[in-house]
C-alpha cells in the first residue's frame, strides 16, 4: 500500500525535502543491518533534532505508519531492520559531540557520533570512555546505547549501560522526555534511562545522551597464555580473579578459531599443534600496579597449566597479541561467508560446560562451530557456520541454534550478552524468559507505545 | 474500616498466625521510618518466601487492601511507611545469605540480609560489596535495592545499582518474575532488574537479589585536608579530578557541621578558626598505586590552597579521620532534634554555586543549614535544622527547601541523589521532571500495578 502524499509532504515540510528519500538505493540500503536479512522500509526520513523527530514521529501516530529508528546500522539481530516496512528513521545527521565536561567527567552527545571518534576525542585529554564493541569505528553511541553493547573492556569497565547517564528521548505519541541527568546519583522517580538502555529501540527514539567519563588509565600490559585444553584455560581464568585482579581484557580463543587465524594470515606458528585454547590478557592503570597485577596474571596462566606464556615488551608486540583477536571475524569467513553468530553468556565458572556444549553439537549435527570471546564475563561468541546453498547444514545449524540456547539457560546463562534479540532470536525468548516476564515487558513496552509502532517485530515472539 | 475476617484469615493461612500481627505495638512499630512521620497499617505480615508474598499479594489484591513492602526502615523519605494504612509487608524473616560465589563473583541474597553483615561476609574472603549507606548496620539490602542506595563509595565505585544482577519479585497480581541473572552481561528483553531499582517499593516486592562482587583493595590511604573557602575546596576536588584520581571517599564537610562536631566531641581542634570546609579524601588499591594517587591528592589539595593537610600514618589514625564524618549525624542532634536532611546532588564543579545558594537562604529565612556530604558525586547533605516547637521556623524552612529544590534544578542537578522521592518530597517531583516525563512514569507504574495498591502515595504528586 503506497504512503499516503499528505503524509509524505508532512515529512518533507518537517525535514527538508533532501532529507525524505523513496528512491530504491535509500530503500534497499536502509533497509539492512550487519544480520544481512532485510526487509525494504516504505521511505526513509533524516531528521535533526529532536523537534523534527518529534513531528515525524507524531505523523506516523497520524497515519499508523510504522517507525524503526537506525544508528550505525551494525547490529547482528536485525535490530534496526523494518521488518514491516513503513519508516526508517535515520539518525545520521545528528552526529555532534556536543560538550566534552573535563571537570565534570562527561560527554553530552548526539545519537550518531561513532564510537571510535568519541573514545578518540576523550582520550586526547586523558579521559576514556571504555565502551568497546568490536565495530567501534563504524558503530554510534545511540545503538550502542540501544543495544546496550559490551566488548572485551566489559569484564572491569562494564558495559554500555553503566556509562550512560540521561538521556533525551522522543517517545511514539511525539512527547519529548528527559531522563536521568548529569550527576552521577540521581533517585528522582523510576529510573526510565536504564530502562530505554537496551531496549533495542522499541521504546523510545533517543536524540542526545549524556554519558559519564572515567580518567585513561596511562599504561597497559598484554599478556598471551596459551593452553592444552579450554578447561586449563578457564581454570586460569579463575586463578587470575582468586588472585583478585580484574583485567581490563580476558579473551579467550579457542583452537578452531586459533586454526581459522593461522590460515588467514598463514602464520602457522599461531595455531600450534596442541593448543585448544589461548587466552589474551589486558591489565592496565597507574605502572607499578600494572607491573604488580601482570605478574600476578602470568603466575594464575603458569598455575593452570599454561604451554607457552608471552608478554608484550612494547607496543608493537602489544599490537601483534591483539591482531588475532582482531582479524578472527576475518578469518572465520575463509570457512564459510555465513555464519550465525551466538553471543551467549553463562557464569564464567561454567565457561568448560559451554565449550564441552559446542563439541556435543559439533558432532551430533556435523558443524563447524569456531568460539571466542569475553572469558572474564563468561560471554562468548559461538559462530555456527554455515556453506552457502546446502540447505541440510542450514537445518542442522538451526536444530544446534535452539540446542544451543537451551544448554546456556540450563547453565543459569543468558542467550545474548551483547547483541540483544532483535528479529532474529525473538522466537527463543521463551527459553530464557518466564511467560510472566514476558507478559510484563509487554505491559511495559504498551506504557511507551500503546499504538505498537515502535520498531514492531522486535524482542518478542510474534 | 476494619480488614474483613477472610482476608486476615487467608493471611493466617499463608503466613502463620504468629506472622499476622495487628496488636498496637507492631502498627505502631511498623507504621514509621527514619522520616519521624508515620502513619500506622492496618496490619503487619512477616511472611518467609516468594510464594507467601504472592499469595499475600493476591490476598490484597482480592480484597483491595494496599500493601506497602519494609526493609529495615530506614528511609529518610517514608517510603515504608503505610501513608494509607492497610498492610505492611515486612521482609524481617528473609534474612539469608544464601551464596557467595567466589569462582564467579557473585553474591546471592533474601532482601533483609543487612548491608554490613554481607560486606563483613564478603570481606573475609578478599571481595567487596562497596555500597556504603551511613545506615550500613542497619538497612537491608533490599531495602538499598529499593531506593538505590548510595553512600561515600559511590565516586569510585557507583550505587547500589552498578551491583545489582538480578532480581525475583512478586507483582501486585501475584505473578512472581525474575529478571536478569548470574551474568554481568545480559540483553535478554528490557532490563526491568534496573527499573525495579530505585522504585521504592512501588513496581515490586523484591524477594532474591543476585549481587555482583568485586575484589577488595588491599591497601587503602586516607587524608584530610581543611580550607579557608569551599571555592578552594571544590577547587580541590576538580584538581584531585584533574589529576585523573578517582578517589574511593571525597567527602566535604562545611565549618557549620565542623563547628557542631567538635562542640559535640569537644575537641576544639576539629574546628580551627577560619576553616569553612573540611576534606577528607581516601585512595585504595594496590599499594604502589595509593602511594602514588595519595601524592596526587596531597598534590592537588596545596595547589587549591589547603590550610592544613593530614594524612593517616596507621589505622588509629585513619579512624580518627573517619570520626568526624560518622559523628556527624549525632551531631547536628545537639544543634536540634528535627532537621531536614536534604541529599541535593549537583554536577560536582557547580558545589560552590550550590553553597552559595544555601548561605543565601541561611541569611534570606534565618536558619542553621549544616551541609556536608560527597563532594566527588556533587552530592550535599543539606541539613535545614528545626526548634521543636517553633512554627515560623518551621514555616521558614519549608519555603527555604522548595527554594533550595529550585536552586539546585537550576544547577542541573537532582532533588534526590540518595533518599528518594517517598512521600516526603512527592510534592517536589514537578519541580524536576516535566508533565510528559511524569505520565510516562505513571504508565510505567500502571503497567506493573493497574489497581494502584503497592505503597501507594509515594513518588507521584497526589
Amino acid at each position: 500500500m503506497p504512503l499516503p502524499s499528505e503524509f509524505l509532504d508532512g515529512l518533507r515540510a518537517a525535514v527538508g525535502d533532501p532529507h525524505v528519500r523513496t528512491d530504491a538505493a535509500a530503500l534497499d540500503t536502509y533497509g539492512a543491518d550487519a544480520l544481512k536479512r532485510g526487509h525494504p522500509p516504505d521511505v526513509v526520513v533524516m531528521p535533526d533534532g529532536a523537534d523534527q523527530v518529534s513531528t515525524v514521529m507524531k505523523l506516523c501516530a497520524r497515519f499508523r505508519v510504522p517507525l524503526v529508528p537506525r544508528g550505525g546500522g551494525t547490529g547482528y539481530t536485525g535490530g534496526s531492520v523494518p521488518v514491516r516496512g513503513g519508516l526508517v528513521l535515520s539518525l545520521e545527521r545528528m552526529n555532534r559531540i556536543l560538550e566534552i565536561d573535563e571537570d565534570n567527567l562527561i560527554a553530552l552527545v548526539e545519537p550518531n557520533v561513532v564510537t571510535g571518534d568519541l573514545q578518540a576525542a576523550v582520550e586526547k585529554i586523558g579521559l576514556f570512555y571504555p565502551p568497546d564493541p568490536a565495530s567501534l569505528d563504524r558503530s554510534v553511541i545511540g545503538g550502542n546505547v540501544a543495544e546496550c553493547a559490551g566488548g572485551p573492556r566489559a569484564f572491569k569497565y562494564g558495559t554500555t549501560k553503566q556509562y550512560v547517564l540521561g538521556l533525551q528521548a522522543v517517545l511514539p505519541n511525539g512527547d519529548i522526555v528527559e531522563t536521568g541527568g548529569k550527576v552521577v546519583k540521581n533517585v528522582v522517580g523510576y529510573d526510565l534511562t536504564h530502562l530505554l538502555v537496551g531496549s533495542e529501540g522499541t521504546l523510545a527514539v533517543i536524540t542526545r545522551i549524556i554519558l559519564r567519563l572515567v580518567p585513561r588509565p596511562p599504561v597497559q600490559s598484554t599478556l598471551r597464555a596459551t593452553f592444552a585444553s579450554i578447561a586449563d584455560a578457564t581454570r586460569a581464568v579463575c586463578e587470575v580473579i582468586r588472585a583478585r585482579v580484574v583485567p581490563a581484557a580476558l579473551e579467550l580463543i579457542d583452537g578452531d578459531s586459533l586454526e581459522a587465524v593461522a590460515r588467514y594470515l598463514n602464520v602457522r606458528s599461531l595455531a600450534p599443534a596442541g593448543t585448544a585454547a589461548l587466552l589474551l590478557l589486558e591489565v592496565d592503570g597507574l605502572a607499578d600496579a600494572v607491573e604488580e597485577e601482570a605478574a600476578r596474571c602470568l603466575r594464575a596462566c603458569r598455575a593452570a597449566g599454561a604451554t607457552d606464556l608471552l608478554r608484550a615488551r612494547d607496543d608493537a608486540e602489544r599490537q601483534e597479541i591483539w591482531r588475532v583477536r582482531r582479524e578472527l571475524s576475518f578469518a572465520l569467513r575463509t570457512i564459510s561467508p555465513i555464519k550465525f553468530n551466538h553471543d551467549v553468556v553463562v557464569p564464567k565458572g561454567r565457561i568448560p560446560q559451554l565449550f564441552e556444549l559446542v563439541e556435543r553439537l559439533k558432532r551430533d549435527y556435523r558443524l563447524r562451530i569456531p568460539s571466542f570471546g569475553h572469558a572474564g564475563d563468561g560471554n562468548i561468541h559461538v559462530n555456527i557456520m554455515v556453506t552457502p546453498g546446502d540447505e541440510d547444514e542450514m537445518r542442522r545449524a538451526h536444530e544446534a541454534e535452539r540446542r544451543l540456547f537451551e544448554g546456556v539457560v540450563a547453565l543459569e546463562g543468558a542467550i545474548s550478552g551483547e547483541h540483544g534479540i532483535g528479529f532474529a532470536k525473538a522466537k527463543y525468548l521463551p527459553l530464557e524468559l518466564d511467560a510472566a516476564t514476558i507478559a510484563l515487558m509487554k505491559r511495559v513496552k504498551a506504557a511507551f507505545d500503546p499504538e505498537g509502532l515502535l520498531n514492531p517485530g522486535k524482542i518478542f515472539p510474534q
